[in-house]
């Protein structure tokens, strides 16, 4: 229960009042709630710089990934901005700017997001995991060997299609699982904090290894960044911690 | 980067030579791995029992919701059961019961969850939300205020067809957001720690409400247990300072 | 190959000319064409009216099942109409209102059709098939036994989720196959004319049968049409010639 | 309705009593039918040749393509011939060996299918369309030029993602229509006659053209096969006669 000595959030002000309002009777009463004028909900994303050293993905595939990225950004910005006005009132399941607008926000929000952490835990060919990283220790906790971890980790990329293959910490199963997403968002688990990414679209890798995809995928797991993704090992044990 | 003065994580072995060892190098010249015999990843789902006063939704309704939940959490531990020993090695995305039973797992883990953060956050006619509460103040800090986000949230239930509407924590954005999921697994953002949940699936209101599912919407906005949903405030709290 | 001989398709006029130019030569010539000003291709469909006498099924699920459909064609003639003039030439992939309206078309269009077709095949409760029927020796021609294309109908069905259990003829495979189709206008075959049609959403049971749609679905194939069904049977099978 | 005096199909019998047995009564007072030992569904789809000459595309992305097609063909026919004796009494929604192959089984059809149509009506640099042929003169009918009819056309293709776009016949609306088709059988619409397709997956061009698909499109486009489309077109104006 929220605490009601906690008395005076409106400073100088008895607020009693005010704190016992309750939004149900509020809400009750009204029923339908006056328009929205305007959200100050939009976002401006900006895109991130990324030091890809790669001996294996070239320059030409490298440069056209990172422009695919920036156009999801754009439309990201895009959307979030028309989302602030879009009419509320109208909005439904058959056809609606609100519905159209908010899957376009997952859709680029996903697409953003996963090939910042992507980019970030990519190129590296100097990284080594280590045995006593939390990285290892926690995928061979999960999947038995850290081996088994890059068994169905792998599987997972192979069989993603066009999107990608996540390996994160799942906050209902409170452990460490693979997960593939199709395109990028679609078959997402809820509660899923992301950690170690590879991208299975065809831009990935169709330039340097057509349909050879099992070779990119190998080359990309041999220049994981183990640096960024133990960063990534920490949050998510304190993530565990909070949601055990 | 581990820490390498960590030695000894197996009693009483030196274990630097074990510890220097780098998967890379070793994935690098194995290139393909041995088989996994079997995964032990498995886990049984167990239901749980929820206790659901409502007046705005039947006894049937919520009988019927609980057996269909019960459906997917046998499914889910079907499904994962099957994962353990399912062929890894002809893993693709065209047909392959990897690809199958991975986006099953999917869609029966997110029924499942989603399903029991509905139960436990509808139903409860006579709580309240108070002003001073977490809920209500980051509600109203990222929505501009309380009745703008329950706007936005109801449009959002109101276009999400069959699925969900969930306001959560986005760890990426750094802020609380309402999104629609499709089904159990379609349109789903990646990082996403769900708060409040209700089911827009025709089953949850069909039998009460016919194609009205307004009503229906507001009759559960009106029964939120705001202290269980103040608990889980409490700790997307705790997850934004990990993540910060 | 277009004939040479037709000569004059804009009376009085010789046009060989014209008839001799290339569009190709035309487009490669141009590049970019210039903008759309407005297409001429809106539809306006109208709602149909549907005797639908049933055992099974009660009345007020079938006058909210109407709403449901009329609600689809409006929004299919909002959607018609806006493509008219929508902006064609900022149309992409990751966020254009040319994308989301085309889809909301796909999406209404099959809703409405497939509607139309499942009030106009169900809902019979005196009529039968016979033996000598084109529907019945077709569909014991393609699956073995009638018998079996009813199982496997049925295991459509209860596998299709919210969505439609579909038996239609398939003018690449060249014979009549049961499909699901998710929602509206997923997993859909192309190349597919429907002729029984069973609408899997729960709206259309669950007033009446909560989870069992099993009993739902033995009611509607009870109370097929067998004539209207009939009449679609002999369409597929002059298609069926035109496509060999 | 079925003809009752086209008495004896199976010859020398007289099948009065079994032309007048109604499925429907055996079917009501069954309920459950038996089980299916075996069907006799199941296709063996050959991959087929196609010349396919271009100034445009790479011999590397046709060879790559080719490859492609033909793991869906194989694909389908694994998937196909499982359809046969997979357990249909299980089948349902949440999982179920049923459904994953049924699902499969569209995918791969709409890939094999859809890839076929492509290589055929692709990679001819010398065609033209002239302006008396049927393609012309539908397209230009039904769009208002056929320019315009080219400009949505590109407007789908550029806004499809993963994908294809579709110039058909559709069945309900009775006229040409342009589709977008996501991934091989997402967002298709139902009975849907295709005749011009280009592949829009980025397999298609990533090789070539990076992100540059405005210019693999337009080349695709100069290099239509139009006698190959106006023998499609020729089926659609006989299939439109049928479903008048």
């Amino acid at each position: 229960m929220p605490s009601t000595d906690k008395k005076n959030l409106f400073a100088g002000v008895d607020v009693d009042g005010i704190i016992k309002k309750s939004i149900k009777s509020h809400f009750v009463k009204e029923q339908v709630l006056p328009e929205i004028d305007r959200l100050e909900e939009s976002y401006v994303a900006e895109p991130k710089q990324f030091k890809q050293v790669s001996e294996f993905v070239s320059q030409k595939t490298k440069g056209a990934h990172v422009e695919l990225y920036k156009g999801y950004i754009e439309s990201l910005n895009n959307v979030s901005n028309k989302l602030d006005t879009v009419n509320r009132t109208d909005a439904n399941s058959r056809h609606s700017d609100y519905r159209s607008f908010k899957l376009d926000e997952t859709y680029n929000l996903n697409a953003t997001w996963l090939h910042e952490l992507y980019f970030a835990n990519c190129f590296d060919p100097h990284s080594e995991v280590v045995m006593d990283s939390l990285s290892y220790l926690k995928l061979q906790r999960d999947f038995g060997t850290f081996d088994d971890w890059q068994r169905d980790f792998m599987a997972c990329a192979l069989a993603a299609g066009s999107g990608w293959a996540v390996c994160g910490y799942h906050m209902f199963l409170k452990k460490y699982v693979n997960f593939m997403v199709s395109h990028h968002s679609g078959d997402v688990p809820v509660g899923f904090y992301p950690l170690i990414v590879v991208d299975m679209w065809e831009h990935s890798y169709y330039k340097d290894y057509l349909n050879d995809k099992k070779s990119y995928l190998i080359a990309q797991m041999r220049e994981f960044n183990w640096n960024t993704i133990e960063d990534r090992f920490k949050k998510a044990e304190a993530i565990a911690t909070v949601v055990k």
